[in-house]
């Protein structure tokens, strides 16, 4: 359910935390984490931190890595293909 | 076995697509791309371009995500912990 996604972006990395841990703690039991291009290390991050420093019930379950097509800048009328990941986790 | 990996630093992407082919053409029929911390979004871009541009027959089979403890700096000696990702790719 898209409910259960969460996008990682420009916000410190710290917002993204306490959204997954609200979201947990709200009788969710799975999350998906999902970042693009160079937002994809941030992701692994955000994962690890939980994972670590605040739930260490909750396990990296699936990564899943590919290609999405975006629109391309107004100019071009292109599409432009961006690197995603997908994390999902559970506990 | 350690000949297998390949890991992902501040080179142009290029180079390291240049690697993983050069692997894959000498009789290899596998291939780990590491990197940790910010290289981690630039390991899912070179799979996915190795993949989509150069060797459609190459697949990820594996992606896994983690924490590895590295020394600190020289000033104090704590650890730090560093996300690393390992993106295996077969074919």
């Amino acid at each position: 359910m898209e409910d259960d996604v969460i996008f990682i972006g420009k916000k410190p990395l710290m917002s993204y935390i306490l959204a997954i841990l609200t979201h947990m703690n709200s009788g969710h039991s799975r999350i998906v984490i999902k970042a693009r291009g160079s937002m994809i290390s941030k992701a692994v991050d955000v994962s690890q931190i939980v994972k670590r420093k605040f739930s260490k019930d909750l396990k990296v379950t699936k990564v899943e890595i590919g290609t999405e097509e975006l629109p391309g800048r107004e100019e071009d009328h292109k599409t432009r293909d961006v690197s995603y990941i997908s994390i999902e986790m559970a506990g």
